[in-house]
């Protein structure tokens, strides 16, 4: 990753934080050793951390602590991480390999891999419901938009219409339907739970959404365009899976260079927004530059 | 079912009336068509809703409207039927029958079987996060209950001890210790939903707390008796699928008549506990009795 001084060590400062509580919240599970091995291995797997730092990012441009969002961040990761250990099953992806490790149902086995993701996805609850230094309201606010992000109107839903649109041509309005739903909405999540531990107001929090609205298609936008162009070693998966598998993406219906051109608009647009809050928002700038750059 | 009259009455107003919000709260849902109709049709295939009912009974000890439930009772009849649909999976019990009917993944595939088990169980928290008529402080007592009893600590760990102790012969203590988590804390949660939005007193919370815990072994106990003696017509799947897959059960450690005792001794136990609260609980008695001779 390319990054400046200032965002490495956000960066790197809060991957540890977030990891050594995920390490932690899992050690203190009082249940099958086994299914603890399993939802940890895919937590422990490494990746961006996108999510949590979103929310972190999010309160330092309130300039909270950080530490305030340390479980609803915990909590993303894990639905995150459910998502992607239920995703590679044989019968969703198939994926043997993610971030460059063997996929969790090729380590413990299919049946163990589903319960690890349903344990990971109804645990992020427990995690933000027993959270001690925010009101129940404010508590109760992230409970309804992650539940909201993550189920059927949210992450649930755009992963079945991603099923659904396998191996049709796609027109580009229900690509983005795909996409707001199963990548975008948990990443608007991350933001809004910021703007809610901050108790920011209703206009701030609207240029907020907006922004994280067009960074969540940004990201996906990347995606799609690494897999046509990106390096196998530095995404850890392999390429040209979406040519493979038939599957409409932003290359296959705009053209590589169209497909660029949509990444850099909302870029372009995300940054717009940030610059319309009355707040020091230089880390989240920061994160969106790098989400344009980045190599995995 | 063998119920007396004012019993009947309240299983079949209650009944219809949770099925009813359910079949609604689906309608309402904007995501894709086949998810919708996955989820639905899992909810709708019948069952005893047992766990709505306890909860409703619960409230009619308290003399509330058993509508305070309503929205609970939905909450925990989508977390029972995800873990239905995921445990009928190819990869865990392989089922191909539930209730007479087709299982969810061979309606709809095994993807979207497994997305409509983490919509419903994503549902389920959004639900209780929604309700209008209750305290923060009350809806996030219950989405911490829900969240403990159906996770790692509970439902989806005694699952994995289970499948972890399959085709090996368990001591009476692990064989408690699977039930108690895959279906008792459930059964706790919907008695302890009740209490909660009762704003019931440690006291008899307590007792309540007692009355559920033995009310749950014996639902399972006399689960494994059916699977033994029970007949294919009501139940609605094959019986002897537990000596099929060389499971240890209450009759395989206990012999059938031993099972049975330890059945009629945890359903005495349960109704001491009731007969220690000082509240009309009637309804939960006549529960209790009808889950020890329940013929499905």
């Amino acid at each position: 990753m390319v990054a400046n001084q200032n965002l490495t060590e956000f960066i790197s400062k809060h991957k540890e934080m977030v990891e050594k509580e995920l390490e932690q919240r899992m050690n203190d599970l009082n249940c099958p050793a086994i299914i603890k091995q399993a939802m940890a291995y895919s937590l422990q797997a490494g990746g961006k951390r996108i999510r949590p730092l979103l929310i972190f990012a999010t309160l330092d441009a309130f300039q909270l602590p950080t530490e305030y969002g340390l479980e609803a961040a915990c909590a993303v990761e894990m639905i995150h991480t459910y998502s992607l250990i239920h995703d590679d099953l044989p019968s969703m992806d198939d994926d043997d390999l993610r971030r460059g490790k063997p996929t969790n149902h090729k380590v413990f086995g299919e049946a163990i891999a589903i319960l690890a993701g349903d344990g990971l996805l109804t645990h992020s609850f427990q995690t933000i419901a027993g959270i001690n230094h925010l009101s129940s309201e404010q508590k109760l606010a992230i409970i309804y938009e992650l539940a909201h992000a993550a189920g059927p109107e949210g992450m649930v839903g755009g992963q079945v219409a991603d099923i659904e649109g396998e191996n049709k041509k796609l027109e580009l309005k229900d690509l983005e339907y795909i996409h707001i739903h199963k990548t975008g909405k948990l990443l608007s999540f991350c933001v809004k739970a910021g703007t809610i531990i901050a108790n920011c107001d209703q206009k701030v929090s609207e240029q907020f959404e907006q922004f994280a609205y067009h960074l969540g298609l940004a990201f996906q936008i990347k995606d799609d365009v690494l897999d046509v162009v990106g390096d196998v070693e530095k995404i850890g998966k392999r390429t040209g899976s979406d040519i493979e598998k038939n599957k409409s993406t932003y290359p296959s219906l705009l053209s590589l260079d169209g497909a660029i051109e949509k990444l850099n608009d909302h870029l372009q647009k995300a940054k717009e927004h940030l610059a319309n809050i009355p707040l020091n928002t230089v880390i989240l700038e920061q994160l969106t530059d790098l989400i344009g750059i980045r190599e995995n």
